[in-house]
């Protein structure tokens, strides 16, 4: 006997029809002898709805009203969960937030978990109830009704399994499992058995959009066993996601090929090396709310150097327009040059750790195909290039096959 | 300053627009420097869509899961209130039931209010917040989500009025008072300034619709001042329900006429005239959950007696059923018999205490029209009688008439 927490998306409980197949495989699982913790988010749509409802109402909504507003659409899901778990016949009790005691700071719409109280759940549990919780939602000290944030429903699932030390945190999605790249740009990816954390969040954080990258954190730092599976395909055990190294003894040295086509490039030229620049050039860029990835600073010639980072593209435009106007003349920059059709491209393994060669290879492999390299940034475990945007499929394809990630046996 | 609850139903906040007309109402009283509560419903239709939801999943939803579920419409509107508030630059703060802590007992779908913490309320009032609290829905001792049943709101705004002593509880519904009788059916009917507690739970439970009848008790128990009002209509100052019945020393003796045309009765004839016979034929038809209205018993004849009753329309053919089913040879009673085509016509008045004559004004009136009366039952305030649904408009019009209630000075 185990206990499994599974986390469904919006997706997966967007109708009372799929919330029955929830229902069946909830039910399947407890047949086995399974205690069962079900982490829901609200019906696919419901929260867009509720937000669409509160800008009629204010155009920026007040962000505590907000969370007492959008926090009703899991509501209402963990209830239904529970009426299609009694009328399969087994035991069920919903539970919101705040009724779990899942605390958080009281940064609404965006809170962070401080505690949850496991102790109503573990007693539900011992007396055989499913128990069935509102994801993506908490309660600050003071009582009110806070929201995680986009996502935060993974990050629910996986911090009660932390809290109850699960065995396995489930998280079921629409895809059914972690790729080596995207399957839709290359046909020959294949799911991955398991992967590391430290891969996982390079992978998340690069744009393969699988799990939230806060509850990828979270259950690398509280241990969690963490499974990646479908929640439309019958069987299948998607991806495990392990901490031990050793799991991947006999496996590639590279996981996969992420990329994001949504990065945007911008230099800064000319710009004096003297400590504190770095500060006032992505000063006023990160006080405007502008969230900045890569960066890069080449060693200085002649007392100047160039400095470049990459942006949203949504949001190239208003990074140029800061750089300009409050920036290149106040620290004395010769100009602000950047480019909007970029792509990032990274391989991700934590075999380049004592594999020497990988980016030698990575750069030949691009380099063959003409492809040029505009930015490079490295981490213990991926490497990452800026390319132009128009090579990207290219890119995935070629690296994909030049790391052997089509072969089975990889 | 006075201490105001406003409480506004489903069609008063059905949509953002209307939301917002509750908005400016609220801003008026406010900038009068009165505090503010506002007691709101879910938005009309939303919660007869989480019910179709609910019984999609489970033909009888499970109650506790069910008041999970329902109770997010109200959640949702005092958001949407609270975030109107904030958008024309007043403080408010919306709260759920459990967040006020309205304490209830645990009979779910149709609980009752034990008690209610003012605390959070009150400080946030003296901050100068206008406090949005959630109608319909509470908080058990174990923390489960409970509901007051449909309209439940009023309960809560009148709960909420008596735990702080607020000065006046202003229902706002879709009629700008009560009136001497329903004015679709007698345009003469007039709007009451105002009228006793008594007399509104007599009007309130004989059909008019206006305010639930629980909530009226509720005021009375605790002497909320209570004001019915329109939330369409820009000015006027409704029917305030008053205790003291001084306050009528200048009014009429007959206060209103009241209706009920869902009303069929039921006699059952020969029944030994001994002790337990009433509750050997009410017994089984309550066990079955049918409401009973007016009960009669008349004087015995020779050991022998008949014993009527009235039940709701719908619950007719039911109460037969059990009747002749389960009581009649029991009891040795001689057969059942009955008639759903009845309707009962009711005049309401404290002034009646102390004026002999009102009976018999009332049955020479009905006479005079040919009017039969089946059955009759009295209060200290009201006389009911029981006759054929075909002249049921007719009735209430010569008794309207009759009793000077269409004249202004009346």
């Amino acid at each position: 006997m185990a206990l499994i927490v599974q986390k469904y998306g919006g997706t997966s409980v967007g109708s009372p029809e799929r919330i029955k197949n929830v229902v069946r495989r909830v039910a399947k699982y407890k047949a086995l002898g399974h205690q069962l913790i079900v982490v829901v988010s609200a019906m696919s749509g419901e929260t867009n709805r509720l937000i669409g409802l509160a800008k009629e109402m204010q155009a920026q909504p007040d962000p505590r009203e907000l969370d007492m507003v959008v926090s009703t659409g899991e509501q209402v899901t963990v209830g239904l969960v529970s009426m299609g778990l009694i009328q399969e016949g087994l035991k069920a009790k919903s539970y919101t937030g705040a009724q779990v005691k899942i605390i958080t700071d009281s940064a609404f719409t965006k809170a962070r978990i401080l505690s949850i109280d496991e102790q109503n759940i573990r007693a539900d549990l011992a007396n055989g109830y499913v128990v069935v919780v509102a994801g993506f939602q908490g309660v600050d000290k003071e009582g009110n009704i806070t929201t995680l944030g986009r996502g935060g429903s993974d990050t629910t699932g996986v911090a009660i399994a932390a809290a109850l030390h699960a065995d396995e945190c489930q998280i079921y999605t629409d895809v059914d499992g972690v790729y080596t790249t995207d399957p839709r740009m290359v046909p020959e990816a294949r799911r991955l058995k398991t992967i590391t954390f430290e891969e996982m969040l390079e992978m998340a954080s690069l744009g393969s959009k699988v799990l939230q990258i806060r509850a990828v954190e979270f259950a690398g730092k509280y241990r969690v066993k963490l499974r990646v599976l479908s929640s439309f395909a019958e069987e299948g055990d998607g991806t495990l996601i392990t901490f031990e190294e050793d799991d991947k003894m006999e496996q590639a040295i590279i996981s996969g090929i992420a990329f994001n086509r949504d990065e945007a490039k911008i230099t800064v030229r000319g710009v004096p090396d003297k400590p504190g620049i770095a500060y006032q050039i992505l000063g006023p860029v990160s006080e405007a709310n502008v969230d900045v990835d890569m960066i890069i600073q080449n060693v200085g010639v002649d007392g100047s150097t160039d400095f470049s980072f990459t942006v949203h593209r949504n949001e190239f435009d208003k990074a140029i327009d800061i750089l300009k106007n409050k920036v290149q003349n106040h620290i004395g920059a010769q100009n602000v040059v950047g480019d909007n059709k970029t792509a990032k491209v990274s391989v991700v393994g934590v075999g380049m750790r004592s594999h020497v060669g990988i980016a030698s290879k990575m750069f030949r492999t691009l380099a063959e195909e003409g492809i040029n390299i505009q930015m490079i940034s490295t981490s213990e475990i991926k490497i990452s290039v800026v390319i132009d945007e128009k090579y990207l499929e290219l890119a995935v394809r070629v690296l994909h096959k030049a790391f052997d990630l089509d072969l089975e046996s990889a």
